[in-house]
């Protein structure tokens, strides 16, 4: 299933700009990154459940904002991209243009 | 339908900047901002197709990038948010938290 992970992390201060690189990190051991604070990633269940945990233990609820969209397994046809950062299709491989 | 629309407008210089400002308030007419460059719009088609093509003409293909997620009529059950920025549901008014 993919599940979209989008985000806003304060980054005024050092705690918060570490976050946003651990964050990143995380996410890109799952997935794409789409563009700045936007990431694709294409997981299981278990996985999710991981991933998923490790973001909330990442986070600052107070400062930061995350959002998951579960786009599902049939997500090729309910995604469209326009402009720069080409990124391949996660599945096959093959750019979405 | 709810559609998703994230971007990464190029703001190293002033059209870059007016560019960012324009997209962002075009989605302000059909939907929110929940995160920084991430909206949520609740659309019919022929809105949408308004919409789609009111940002096409905006960005800048080479400098920009724009995505959309197609979140259907049943979007509640797919999404998910942690931390600050609660947004109302675009439904019913009530806070996502």
């Amino acid at each position: 299933m993919l599940v979209l992970i989008t985000y806003d992390v304060s980054t005024i201060n050092k705690p918060g700009q570490r976050r946003l690189v651990r964050i990143a990190k995380t996410c890109l051991n799952y997935g794409q990154r789409v563009q700045n604070s936007v990431f694709e990633c294409l997981v299981d269940p278990a996985q999710w459940t991981t991933l998923r945990a490790e973001l909330l233990r990442l986070y600052k609820p107070e400062e930061d904002s995350l959002r998951f969209y579960f786009l599902g397994a049939n997500w090729e046809s309910k995604v469209e991209h326009h402009g720069t950062k080409d990124t391949p299709n996660l599945e096959t491989g093959t750019l979405i243009v």
